[in-house]
């Protein structure tokens, strides 16, 4: 029997699991507080790796699903937001000395992508989109069965193209990226200004608005609210479309606390697809689904990447 | 010693070159118009390709460049702008049957792409883009060294990406695209517009302006033109920044008739793409290159699909 261990590093919460063969339940899984005042992230993930290890077992490789740039090639973390000290850590070689066992890691987006398409919603598909809608918009893409990474491992910022020149502040520090417009935030925000200039709503004794609470109003009937999702979806429509007519995907998976609110968003998305595509060929053999997991699509494409480790 | 025949279909010429081994020269090149009052356009193609065979000799493959969309898998071509009656062509087909030899095709800006990659300035690239800016903007993607195709081929339409939402009509009938924006008509346009409304320009006497007299006029000092020039560049910069945070290449080659503007359409990109990049790390290993190849490019792209055509 085979072992490997995936593992997700979060700004919150660190976790672990170990699978045996080819099972897609670990056998093992933990998850931690990323900070504690009595001992260091890495001390604490080190701890947590051995927590979940195998009992007098090999473990095959070490899968890791990291924050931020990482540096795929040299297994380095260029920079973890939210972890103090994180930067230029050159993890994946000092897990290695410690544990002897080789260790991969891919940013936490494109683990989530790869998730999905080894073991989720994109399964069977050759070319497949991943779209996260959360607080931020990432995401990762599967062209020709692999992932897309780029030269230095920074490709797929699906949630930093620009949609409205000069638009909305962007996290990044650019204007009018799709994150700035349609993330979480981006539709809280848009609620807000709405009330503020007086529209009804069942929100307005609910300020500050969150994107969660914008959705279980849509959910509920809030015409506001349901406008404030539709008006998202419009502009991830429109993304979708110039990433539809540049990578020809089969398949767009979407993911993220956004996505929970389902029809009401996915709806606006597809119907803004259909009205900027250039060509109905592009839709005849694409679907939109759903991400299959939540929160644990980062840890199976930690462990698919794993799995497919072969050393050089 | 191995030949192989790239071919160059345009809806005004036919191309066909026979090459040699590994040889970048070939050994016969001929091109006729594509239409003509005695005989059928593939009537003229299945001569032509008869006129370049080597004497005596087999030859290894036929590698296709040809406009339109294609069904690469099936060698069928889609539709043929400018080409009456050429829809849903099995070329590759009629040509394997009439030859007895395997016959590959992609579109044209894929092979310029192609082309560019194996032979010209992108070569030794792993991730690359190429754009073509003449009438229209397209282009190709190399992603880990290989042609980016999408599910039906129809991937890399990297003129057909919104860049102003509800902006200019494009040609596909959408609005706001890069095309709509930058293309030499755009650039056209531009000008035309402002003389309209009463700017200065040497361009003045020399109307209906074309991209190319814009071109001329800009490098004899015009104003008006250098500052068309500038803000298509700036467009061209901002979608391809977008295109950086997406495919994170080391190369982007740039052809087209309006490339042959120099620095006054590169410097302006290069200057957009500086100012729009998210993180200076994008642009640590990109250069930027002018295309090395003109109209020759499709042919050889066409023949590294060719050369690099496997019997399944």
């Amino acid at each position: 029997m085979s072992f490997h261990i995936a593992i997700d590093i979060g700004g919150t919460q660190l976790r672990a699991a170990c699978y045996s063969s080819d099972k897609l339940s670990p056998t093992t899984l933990r998850r931690i507080f990323t900070k504690d005042p009595q001992s260091t992230p890495l001390e604490r993930l080190i701890n947590l790796i051995q927590s979940v290890w195998p009992e007098n077992q090999t473990v095959s490789a070490i899968g890791l699903a990291a924050p931020g740039p990482v540096d795929i090639k040299r297994g380095v973390i260029l920079k973890a937001p939210n972890i103090p000290g994180w930067e230029n850590l050159p993890l994946c070689q000092l897990l290695e000395e410690r544990f002897n066992t080789p260790a991969v890691i891919g940013n936490d987006a494109n683990m989530a992508a790869l998730g999905e398409w080894k073991y989720g919603a994109g399964r069977g598909h050759h070319d497949m989109l991943y779209m996260t809608i959360s607080t931020g918009i990432g995401g990762g893409i599967i062209v020709d069965d692999r992932l897309l990474l780029g030269a230095s491992g920074l490709a797929a910022e699906i949630g930093h193209v620009t949609i409205i020149p000069d638009g909305p502040l962007c996290g990044c520090g650019q204007r009018g990226h799709l994150e700035a417009i349609a993330a979480g935030p981006a539709i809280a925000r848009w609620v807000e200004d709405r009330l503020s200039s007086g529209t009804a709503s069942s929100l307005l004794n609910d300020q500050p608005v969150t994107a969660k609470a914008v959705s279980q109003a849509a959910k509920q009937g809030d015409e506001l609210a349901r406008q404030a999702l539709e008006t998202a979806g419009n502009f991830i429509g429109l993304a979708m479309t110039n990433f539809v007519h540049i990578f020809n995907p089969t398949a767009i998976v979407i993911g993220g606390g956004v996505s929970l609110s389902g029809g009401l968003i996915l709806e606006p998305i597809s119907k803004s697809l259909k009205k900027y595509v250039m060509n109905p060929q592009y839709l005849d053999n694409l679907v939109i689904y759903s991400a299959a997991f939540g929160d644990e699509a980062g840890l199976l494409g930690a462990l698919t990447l794993a799995r497919n480790f072969r050393p050089e």
